[in-house]
């Protein structure tokens, strides 16, 4: 196999002008006030819990006095107007301390964000200028310690009090206490709670409303927890020690009826209740989707933690030797092709990652710029997106962290090394602002609705002959194979001679396997569904057994959607040694993921054994010619130098 | 697709029995000994780190006065001459604090094990029983900060001086001074110093002897480092924050020539060096090979704290409910078929891992029992087993700990639930006591070694030979591939017919899967790099290609091993509940890896593409079975409760 010409130089200020984007200017802000704080992340490392988190709400004020908290508020209360400078600023935020990360989150995005999405003009008026410079401290109290995912069933209570024309909130048992509500330990003043609004009815028993949420004081001004209010510590946590989390108890707590945050349903001095949505559940939803901005925001944040550790291992990799020839100096790590196979990947899939996200907060721009002139469709597709992206981005920053730590070895370590902080801050992305196994099943189940809007309902002819249509496939697979001409076809032309597998190259054929790969197996979890159901099986137990076939339909569709931001973008570039290089890496990433589940491909007759270890041997080859090119991509990442001043 | 019959309930005492083997009586002196400190990781948890340090240094000298320290020592030093004892207690060990645990296989296991195995009678006499009470505290000073895995390249140098009878210690640089150094950094008073022995020749030209280790006091009575020592603190690490790891240079620091541990080599006072191993590599690797058991021990422990996490994760798992059909109790998330294959499948591997240390910690015994009557092979077998377990053992820690994590969400990242801990104390599992792939890569060079003594030198006819036959297999797969008419038999017995795809549940049919799996492999790669060295290419650049392949070969062995290590256990149960409990898991075990690596079978024609289906199916069936088992299968690691008290 003959080594491929090497590719042209490129310039890593052009891909990190590519990485910028139009926010470039307002990530050049961010990466000052990070460098301008560059020694924060050493200087906490040593403190006690208080003390570090103090420092942490220092710096989220500074933040805010730097005016880059608060881009998605209106005009009026000091914003600009703009969702997508919002979520542009915490994913270049996240390129230092972790901790500040979040409590910037949880002040301007999600306590803020409430105020803003579910509150109206008299809420937005009195407290969003002030939330947006942090001079009011608020947490988002929605977890309960019985009901994480499942926000719909939280215990909290809050009961219209007619005789006082106010909200009385309660916590019913243990189960119902608010859990893991960041700011909440030391610094909150007020919260945004999530509470069951209950109204007494007109005939006099109470009538249940659902989850809304309410503004909530917490403290006084000395800081003391207000009467009704009991307020815990979560303690030492698995990183994120600068956030204060905390559990909070209600007793009583009365707030007054304007307190109700009422976009979505209010309830009128004598007691009634009206909501803009009459489907309960729709309602909810609705509400719930109004909160995106938070996964928006965390998916963007592990891709930047994976850029910190794909920067710190590379350039380790790129001086480290190692054992090598006797006589001779020793072997660059990064020469080592099991060490290009460790990391090269995790590079492009950062990429393509980041291109994916990209399009995440642009879609999320303009859905909420659009505000109630989107549609339905077009909210539940940016809901789907941001799901997906979520729960891809931050397993991948999870995955990637780890491998660059191990890849530096003992010296990765060492705190000094930031690897430490990395793998344990962002451990919980995969589980907060939604786990990504629920997230991705949300997905999938929005494929099938999806699936049903095509062609009708279930039991409609044409989704019938649809399935049909596929299982003919499939038996027709089992005895002609596909896979068999395949595999002729290759050993007759003999892969060996000219560019083994060339049209591996073609990116319109890796997006074609990823979208063959994505409605095959949609379409076949939805036959076992309703197979299931047809055969009058429990619901449930049904969906227990198709759940991993779900997930899997769900993670395809994933991967196919970053697969074509990357390419989408790639195509869009000018012609160049940047676009040349960047095509190179789009094809490792799909590729890549071609190599890691080619079993399902291989499966499904749509590769041949023969094509399936030539995509093995093409990520090897562009793992190679890309070796050279692994500083370059990773200083296009744009890592502030400031912050890469590790032992290593 | 029917269920199938209910297994009969098992016992969980009769389990741990199984597991804790012929050391149940020691492993329940362990048991004691951590539920007697119960609360010692609780009471740690806030602890700054110079008092989280002397807490462990005082538990660790506990652990010396209840006799837990020296099982591997002679009977004439206070141990008990049983090998195989060491390794038991410190698994066991590792279901406490792991700080506790590292600071433990310093002290006793590499320090001492150093004076052990390199040492001669009088350093035995001189500082063993010491050592052992914990009277003498030492560290393992092997590591530099330049040469981590390769440390036949380090840079200490200890030079003969005939005029003093003397060795002289001296850093030449900052790349050579000792790093990660456990017990360095606050308590050690000695250590065993590795170092390139240099000896004056008679030509008056210094005579290089390689890497030999010698005993170097440290401390004075006063815990001040003596002249010529300097030390410094590696600082906070991403966990085992409880061992004082640290940074030693030395400047001119002289000891007795005696110091020497002579073992392997010894000077005479007037400066001529002798060895009874000629051949100075294999000197470095024999002695190097006397201290496997620091990585037998490691890799045992992997498995532990994997028990811990999986324990800590399905009790929450049949207890937590969220979400479910609408009127009735939320689900169980064990009902749940993601959350049975996310936990399932890691009970099933940490057994068969347990069953792979049970076999490598016997070997270990008897080899070392054995002494120098062992047989240079026998040695290299242990290596290998250690390498390939202590590689598989420690990636999986990271890996299930990291799920259970993730499957317990917001709950499993406060500290208190104890996955904080267990993962950056186990994080470094993977890097020291050997990095993980380095160690495969040994692994994966050995089989290559062997395959060279069945068949002669590469060069000779029936390597060629060998290689000749696998290569026409390999041909005819591609033309009428044998997946073919494993795939028409398939299609024509139809697979829903009575069990699916039924002999998949022959053990003897899914270690000859595993073993095809790993013989073909190292045959691949094996002639890859023949064929790179004919064609007279750059040995390192045609290594460095087939590096990846390398690696699977070895992971390919090591998977092999410890299926059969699974198997032969159970095979040589008595018949009953347990039995049949352990063959089920037995084949999730042996499944849910071929599932993992399918492709791989796929593309070697040893699996048609129905059969890979059934596999996938086979694997989805045996987690529903085994879910009624899950707690049975958990209580059975044995973890002492008194260490599972954290809040969920």
């Amino acid at each position: 196999m003959s080594e491929p010409a090497p590719l042209p130089a490129a310039d890593a200020g052009v891909l990190t002008a590519l990485l910028d984007g139009e926010y470039a200017a307002l990530r050049g802000r961010v990466r000052d006030f990070l460098t301008e704080h560059a020694s924060f992340h050493v200087e906490v490392e040593e403190l006690g819990r208080d003390d570090y988190r103090d420092r942490v709400r220092d710096l989220v004020v500074e933040a805010a006095a730097d005016d880059l908290t608060r881009s998605g508020y209106p005009a009026a209360y000091g914003g600009h107007d703009d969702f997508g400078g919002n979520v542009a600023a915490f994913e270049t935020l996240a390129f230092g301390d972790l901790s500040v990360l979040v409590k910037f989150g949880v002040q301007f995005g999600l306590f803020g964000g409430a105020i803003q999405m579910l509150g109206t003009a008299p809420h937005h008026e009195a407290w969003l200028a002030d939330i947006g410079a942090a001079k009011l401290l608020g947490s988002f109290a929605m977890t309960e310690t019985g009901h994480g995912s499942n926000v719909q069933a939280i215990g909290t209570t809050a009961t219209y009090d007619p005789a006082t024309d106010e909200f009385v909130i309660d916590t019913p048992d243990d189960d119902a206490r608010k859990d893991y509500i960041g700011n909440a330990a030391r610094h909150a003043q007020a919260a945004a709670v999530f509470a069951q609004l209950v109204v007494p009815g007109s005939d006099g028993q109470p009538e249940q409303h659902g989850v809304h949420a309410l503004f909530v004081p917490l403290r006084d001004e000395s800081g003391a927890p207000l009467p009704g209010v009991r307020i815990g510590d979560c303690g030492k946590k698995l990183g994120l020690q600068g956030v204060d989390n905390g559990r909070i108890w209600f007793d009583g707590v009365r707030v007054p009826r304007t307190n109700l945050l009422n976009r979505y349903g209010d309830v009128s001095a004598a007691g009634v209740y009206t909501s803009p949505i009459d489907n309960p559940d729709r309602r909810f939803f609705t509400m719930l989707g109004t909160l995106v901005q938070g996964r928006v925001c965390v998916g963007g944040a592990g891709i930047t933690a994976s850029k910190t550790a794909l920067t710190i291992a590379t350039r380790y990799a790129a001086g480290r030797r190692q054992f090598g020839p006797a006589g001779k100096p020793e072997t660059v790590l990064l020469d080592y092709g099991q060490h290009q196979r460790r990391l090269l990947p995790l590079i492009a899939r950062t990429y393509a990652l980041h291109f994916a996200q990209e399009r995440l907060a642009r879609d999320f721009h303009e859905v909420f710029t659009a505000g109630d002139a989107t549609s339905e469709r077009r909210r539940r597709a940016l809901e789907s997106r941001a799901a997906a992206t979520k729960a891809l981005a931050t397993w991948h920053a999870t995955t990637a962290i780890q491998e660059c730590r191990e890849a530096c070895g003992g010296a990765g370590y060492l705190a000094a090394n930031r690897f430490a902080a990395l793998k344990a801050d962002t451990d919980v992305f995969t589980t907060f602002e939604g786990d990504n196994t629920i997230l991705l099943q949300l997905v999938g189940k929005g494929r099938l609705t999806d699936l049903k809007d095509e062609f009708g309902s279930f039991d409609q002819v044409d989704m019938v002959r649809y399935v049909g249509r596929q299982a003919i496939e499939t038996l027709a697979e089992k005895v002609i194979a596909r896979s068999v001409v395949e595999r002729v076809r290759d050993a007759a032309r003999g892969h060996d001679e000219g560019e083994p597998g060339g049209d591996l190259l073609d990116p319109a054929y890796q997006l074609r396997m990823l979208r063959t790969r994505e409605e095959r197996i949609t379409g076949s979890v939805a036959r076992r569904l309703k197979a299931g159901m047809d055969a009058g099986e429990d619901p449930s137990e049904v969906f227990s057994r198709c759940q991993h076939h779900l997930l899997a339909a769900a993670s395809a569709h994933a991967e196919r959607i970053v697969l074509e931001a990357l390419l989408t973008k790639v195509a869009a570039m000018p012609e160049g040694p940047e676009r040349t290089l960047l095509e190179k890496l789009g094809h490792l990433h799909a590729l890549a993921e071609i190599e890691r589940d080619r079993a399902w491909w291989l499966e499904h007759g749509r590769l041949s054994t023969e094509r399936a270890k030539s995509v093995t041997r093409a990520v090897d080859t562009l793992c190679r010619e890309l070796r050279p090119h692994a500083l370059t991509l990773v200083d296009g990442f744009g890592v502030p130098e400031a912050l890469l001043t590790q032992e290593i």
